[in-house]
């Protein structure tokens, strides 16, 4: 006889915690630093606060593979009474709006620390406090794992007085290999640190310190809440708006209200090409009526790409400079495209290529991914950056393997649509990957202008040696059938070629670092 | 201000259904089609009953991309009033239990009836009967995804009357882009039906009906619910195991009676050799207690490996056959290794290696992976199984690429760790890992010893040919000093050269199909 039940979200994770990224205690340490630094950007730049934060790996004497880590912002904080819930029950936070922010789930957190507490059974420590509160808090807390609730079993209030302190630390104890998880977390640390260069992070280990000071202070304009792009939204989103609705409205200030980059315009003309009355009060929507309107949302192809405002993209150029950083390449283009959406999310791709310098000759593209500036570093081959690099023919663009390139990508969104919630590689959604291959192939082609440049250049430069070897001998039969001079008639000769090379607009010996 | 909330589980993979695999109408089609049938395989082949599957693909009339997918299957069938729970609420089933199934998350099928539900707005048709019913019953249900639970539309009764009929009809109408997804449908039926060879599948799709009629009415072994391993349990399992005890009782019977692999003896043994009362009462164990306990359990080297009792592996003989009918290659070896056991959990690895034949040469290993006898097709970079086949120098093998090489996986396990719940990619656990290491190097091992000996036979049968060359010269100048007639010697001559190759243990000409 079969038995039926349910189990609770942190039941199934903590069951299938390999999902999360905790299968082995490299990975779990490396997904736990992880997970903790991206709450701690969030909690920072997306609220317009410079971040600082310290990242602290401690080895715990006595116990093998026992690691404490502790990380610290100076953030918004976390309000006194969401604390337990925000750390202590899976799919909670306040991370389930439309912006684009590291953390999505609300899962990573719980994850990290579920996975201490089922390795070391130590409490998890929490200290936090908002810009308004006049009290630091501290907590001490479990998950009830087959309830999915926390369990606080330490709880101290402490008045600020003067110092004006927000922001939130977290501690804990877990399993993880630290010696082997090691290259990777520093690796982690340095791309963060390269994408998010307005932020200071203190890296501290048992092997030493490390300060990535910020190296500007400029911060990217944050992103803002912001509503649905119609294009994609299904049944179900149309469903729970409407019902979250206290008053009914016709159709089309249902649209405009409540829909990204809808103007009483575009409802209007929308809803006569639908052939739906503008003036139907939503709430007598049926079912078979919301179908019909989803679909026509879908289809419809005269809505306005939804504005980037959800969104913080990093910008052709500070992507150009973090690859220059990184990879020191000869060569290195980058462009930011064009909003788009694919179900009802708005996302931004972008796109770097280097080449050259200090990158080493490969087999194929060597790729670097980013998503909403994290660094994804696992998984690449399930990646659709991966499945787009090695779709191109490389040669169109005059790349000839082993070559010296890398690709980079950024995908921004304020729903990045992940393959795991372990958060290393992005589906291959058909409209991601149109914008990213659109994207990849932008700036391919300014390399092969670039390779082209170089080989015309190495051609010329070829011709001119091969000139510049007869001139002596022709100056010497000219100088023999003329009678004028022949150091005259080199110099002449010699003019004359330098005057022809620059005709062919390339400047020999000159150092070429960047395309046109 | 930041707004707090939580998710239902539904919402959470409503919001997240790429997770699951269903990220684009293509992908959406083939994963509603496999979670479908893999729940109709459970119901038969591991109660014992051998499977008569059904499958139906039919395309809606009028509506672009909208499918009709019909899975019916002759199972064990789902009990009345559980039916509901079972398609409409996430995180509900049969199968949290230690024994090895296609599915375990609770989750398959609901993504399956959720995206039908998101993308057509239909409502899912579900008929089922279990042996022992006296009725059929049909329901016509949604899921109601903010709260996680069914909502019924519809329902029906009959009495069976002289119909024994029992098991389960699914029915839904999805988003999905038939022509596109076809050919990897075709191939996953294709797959489970050579996996499967007990199984009858009749597919019937708009282009046509194919029927894989059983090859063999002998069924594997069903696997049996089974205990926790003790090697690597963690604190929160135990936790969770005291608390379910009715009565109180010795830590010695304790262990003895819900860890798989512990005698009596075992018991004491391990206790002692952690420190610890075989008598205290497990109910008055502390957290600290518990956690000690937890530790020591996953050290102990002495347990003995997990019996097999909850798995059903295939056997090294019919992943052979397997593999002979999709690659037809000259070679083919598998091996079925010892159970093992990762977190609790006890898998077996098989392995199989095939070569040469109708397989193509390519730069590297051409995989086939399966996990509990389900085809992966997708996600391929990704699996440790990947990994393992990409870090072996396959020289050592006397392989030298292209080479016409295929290296076939399977793992069979209480439970898979699958990277995300589409179930595509198995993690790199540690143990997994090596277990699979070692079995493909096993394999790879008797590949060597073929490619030595095909060296072999090639070097022996040019010296034969070679000596054959000169044999009538020979015998003419012998019998022109001997006077013997000319073809008696020639004869003479081949019949030594002929026990000369045979001493050397191959047989020229006889066709090698497999090692010895």
């Amino acid at each position: 006889m079969e038995k039926y039940r349910g189990l609770s979200p942190a039941e199934f994770f903590h069951r299938n915690r390999e999902m999360a990224g905790f299968s082995n205690p490299v990975r779990a340490l490396y997904q736990t630093v992880r997970e903790l630094v991206e709450n701690a950007l969030d909690a920072t730049e997306t609220h317009g606060i410079l971040p600082d934060i310290k990242v602290e790996i401690e080895l715990v004497e006595g116990r093998e593979n026992w690691v404490r880590v502790t990380v610290a912002d100076n953030g918004i904080g976390i309000p006194l009474t969401e604390v337990p819930n925000v750390f202590g029950r899976v799919f909670y936070g306040s991370k389930y709006v439309i912006r684009q922010t590291r953390g999505t789930f609300g899962l990573g957190g719980k994850m990290a620390v579920l996975h201490a507490q089922i390795t070391t059974a130590q409490p998890f420590y929490v200290k936090s406090s908002t810009m308004d509160s006049p009290a630091v808090y501290e907590y001490r807390l479990y998950i009830d794992i087959s309830r999915n609730i926390p369990h606080i079993v330490g709880f101290r209030l402490k008045r600020k007085g003067r110092s004006k302190w927000h922001g939130t630390v977290v501690s804990l104890v877990t399993e993880g290999a630290w010696n082997l998880a090691r290259r990777r977390i520093d690796e982690y640390i340095r791309r963060t640190a390269l994408i998010a260069p307005y932020a200071t992070i203190v890296y501290r280990t048992p092997e030493g310190e490390v300060v990535y000071e910020r190296a500007s202070k400029k911060l990217p304009e944050p992103p803002q809440v912001g509503k649905h792009h119609p294009r994609g939204v299904d049944i179900e989103i149309l469903k729970n708006l409407i019902r979250s609705l206290s008053e009914d409205m016709p159709l089309k200030d249902f649209l405009r209200k409540y829909f990204e980059s809808v103007g009483e315009k575009s409802a209007i003309d929308f809803l006569k090409w639908a052939n739906l009355d503008p003036e139907t009060p939503v709430k007598s929507l049926r079912i078979k009526d919301l179908e019909r309107l989803a679909n026509a949302m879908k289809r419809y192809e005269k809505w306005r790409r939804p504005r980037p405002v959800t969104l913080s993209p990093l910008g052709a150029e500070l992507l150009k400079e973090g690859a220059k950083r990184i990879l020191e390449p000869e060569f290195v283009e980058a462009v930011t495209r064009q909003p788009a959406s694919y179900g009802g999310h708005p996302f931004i791709v972008e796109a770097a290529i280097a080449y050259g310098g200090k990158i080493e000759p490969q087999n194929s593209p060597l790729l670097l991914r980013f998503a909403n500036r994290m660094p994804l570093l696992y998984d690449e081959g399930a990646d659709v950056s991966r499945k787009i690099v090695d779709s191109i023919d490389w040669s169109v663009y005059k790349v000839k393997f082993p070559a010296p390139l890398a690709v980079i990508t950024h995908v921004c969104s304020t729903k990045l649509p992940f393959k795991s919630v372990g958060k290393e590689a992005i589906a291959d959604v058909p409209e991601v990957e149109r914008e990213l291959e659109i994207a990849v192939r932008e700036v391919a082609r300014k390399l092969r202008l670039y390779l082209s440049k170089m080989e015309k250049l190495h051609e010329v430069k070829r011709k001119e040696l091969t000139i510049k070897r007869y001139i002596p001998e022709v100056s010497r039969s000219l100088s023999y059938v003329t009678g004028i001079e022949e150091a005259v008639l080199r110099r002449k000769l010699e003019e004359l070629l330098e005057k022809e090379i620059k005709k062919r607009g390339v400047v020999a010996n000159a150092p070429v670092i960047q395309a046109a």
